[in-house]
């Protein structure tokens, strides 16, 4: 019997590859004391790192901080992560304040301070507490089953930790790749910026774990939507410290595509559960375009039809409104004609080339009633093909978010 | 005493201005059988039109006749229009019941068919049900006060009729323009497409109405969002009949700006009462975005903020969280530095050049109770200006849309 070659590694977190160690702690940055708000996560030995970060505009401190670091092509050989407080539009005492956070990390963890990133995630326009670092960065404990700690001490409305590992067998050398991620709106600014923090033991090119990283993040978490908003924090960072042995893996090799594809994989799966686990969510929309004139246009439509709030709203009420649907097609922008349109939702077909098939309304509501709401659409206008993942809109959204902060 | 050149006429509505007429009936498109769906506006002589419509690539039956027909430059002299049904995504049926409708109407007001408007809204992909138009079209009544009953007859969730009109003195011979609007949500495909109709007694060039009313939508209906979805009915639409007298205005006269200035005036006057009454809405949020890289800049800005669901959410909930406006600002991908921003909710200054300046929360809070919420932002980059106009997200608004067709 021929093992799969890429397998899920059931309870695989960001510990399971070789060398890695995490731990958290309750620093006080939070309010609830019964969290933990404040954790490192360090490499045995330095790795390469890749980052991909949020497209705003106007970004926090540790965004700035880890690009810089990563620029100049720093081994990376620890990331130090509280949530509670997000250090952003703190302007320059709040850059100061990342700056000592990464240098207290690397004192407590004997590896020089630019060998540390940085990632903050909570309330915006307030400064780090940083007499409250300084003591809780001392306490942290590391081990190498530290990997569930670090991942509860990044959640702030997420209602369940994220976290996956994927064993990857290789002609050169057997590897893990392990990750979590934190996020439970698409962004938000004040409390859900999306984290994802990968680790693999795999000897790979840092030229190339750049590359990978940014296709990865495109096909997974450039593809959900919770609320369209995007955070000045975004955060995806993988540290590859080649524990695993073998050759150096790089661009081009049949290794690189097992690596990309497990890569995937393991982003994917986190986006999704992002995803499901968005601000009062109660299930996981699954849009797939295909037959689209090209990549680029059905990724463009597939997000729309996942951003549609009036779909969100529909889904949740188990509402069978295949109009909205097309509606959202329609302002997307891209080449579409209604009559070549297949539209199925569930296991139900709704429209063929533009035409109502007679449908029973109630499976369509019961396709609705599901925890996982597949959307099927073929264009018929090419053969780009693209997936998004959101979830649906609920009071309870409504409720969370008109009061954060009071 | 001198007299406003422009004046707002209390009361006043699509047939304010001479020589227009309007009807409706109950015709039974629409369940309840205590509303009005399908009604006629009527000139007393054929009129200069304009229009501007819906910019998805998948449009409904109505906008495509109208588009024909104000490509040929044909004169109109009526508009027929129903809720209740879309009559969209219906492909060539839809598109001959529409052409019937038409007729029907020409026929009723002894009119040629190609000098006749239509318009259509409610649920999408369902044909209409001609033999009840064909009935209850022969019952229309018109007359010299029938726009509030044309107004209530274009209804779908709105809660309230939007009518406006204003009186404009002029060198030449004075006129007015009336006008009505519906649309609950910015735009929602079953229900809640964006209309307006206006109509002027003054004697217009109609290529200069067609590039004033353009101009015109850019800065009213274009700059307010209730939900972020755009419909395939979305349909503005102005008669000009002539009736007032005096000389041809056209562009470039003193009397062509004053004509521009009273049809801004009228159309953002609807947008804002479109954006008041959005489906769950209990406040009306203005967004002035100032000193912006140029106009674009400013409205790009504006639109996002207005737009961004956790705004909605926070002015919702009384919450001061002004970071969530940052972040808009941040994400809308103009130029922007934070050292920059001057920002202030209501009467309340909160950023000078990007610091937090000490306010009362309590007084953040007071603003945003408020029923109109003004959020100023200066970006002190450039001259940019630009206003935009939209509602608070309410947890009715999902339960609104979670089930409309269930």
């Amino acid at each position: 019997m021929r093992m799969k070659s890429i397998t899920q590694i059931t309870g695989g977190t960001i510990t399971s590859p070789q060398g890695f160690q995490a731990g958290a702690v309750y620093a006080g940055i939070k309010k609830d004391d019964t969290k933990l708000d404040l954790g490192i996560l360090y490499s045995d030995i330095p790795a390469e790192a890749a980052g991909v970060f949020t497209t705003s505009n106007i970004r926090a401190a540790a965004v700035t901080l880890c690009q810089e670091r990563l620029k100049k092509k720093n081994k990376v050989s620890a990331l130090v992560v509280n949530s509670g407080c997000a250090n952003a539009y703190t302007g320059s005492q709040g850059m100061k304040d990342c700056e000592e956070v990464a240098s207290l990390a690397g004192e407590a963890r004997g590896v020089p301070p630019n060998e540390v990133l940085v990632a903050s995630t909570g309330v915006t326009g307030q400064l780090l507490p940083m007499s409250l670092i300084r003591e809780g960065i001392k306490k942290i404990n590391i081990s190498p089953d530290g990997g569930r700690t670090l991942a509860r001490a990044i959640m702030t409305t997420d209602t369940v930790p994220k976290e996956a590992a994927v064993y990857v067998k290789n002609s050169d050398g057997d590897y893990i790749i392990g990750g979590i991620a934190k996020g439970s709106g698409m962004i938000h600014p004040n409390m859900a910026t999306m984290f994802c923090f990968l680790t693999t033991d795999a000897k790979v090119n840092g030229e190339f774990l750049k590359t990978a990283l940014k296709k990865a993040v495109d096909i997974s978490f450039n593809m959900i939507s919770v609320d369209g908003d995007t955070s000045p924090s975004d955060t995806v960072v993988i540290l590859a410290n080649g524990m695993a042995g073998g050759n150096v893996i790089s661009a081009g090799s049949a290794e690189s595509r097992k690596f990309q594809k497990a890569l995937n994989e393991i982003c994917i799966n986190l986006a999704k559960s992002l995803a499901r686990d968005g601000e009062g969510a109660t299930k996981l929309v699954e849009v797939t375009v295909n037959g689209a004139k090209g990549t680029g246009q059905a990724r463009i439509a597939a997000r729309e039809v996942i951003g549609s709030t009036l779909i969100k709203t529909a889904v949740h009420g188990g509402d069978p409104n295949w109009g909205r649907i097309i509606m959202a097609l329609g302002q997307s922008g891209i080449d579409v004609e209604l009559e070549k349109i297949d539209l199925s939702i569930g296991n139900v077909d709704i429209l063929e080339r533009g035409k109502p098939l007679p449908f029973n309304e109630a499976s369509v509501v019961r396709a609705l009633e599901q925890k996982d709401v597949p959307i099927y659409i073929n264009l018929n206008m090419g053969r780009g093909l693209a997936t998004a993942w959101g979830c649906d809109l609920s009071e309870e959204y409504v409720g969370i978010n008109s009061e954060y902060m009071t």
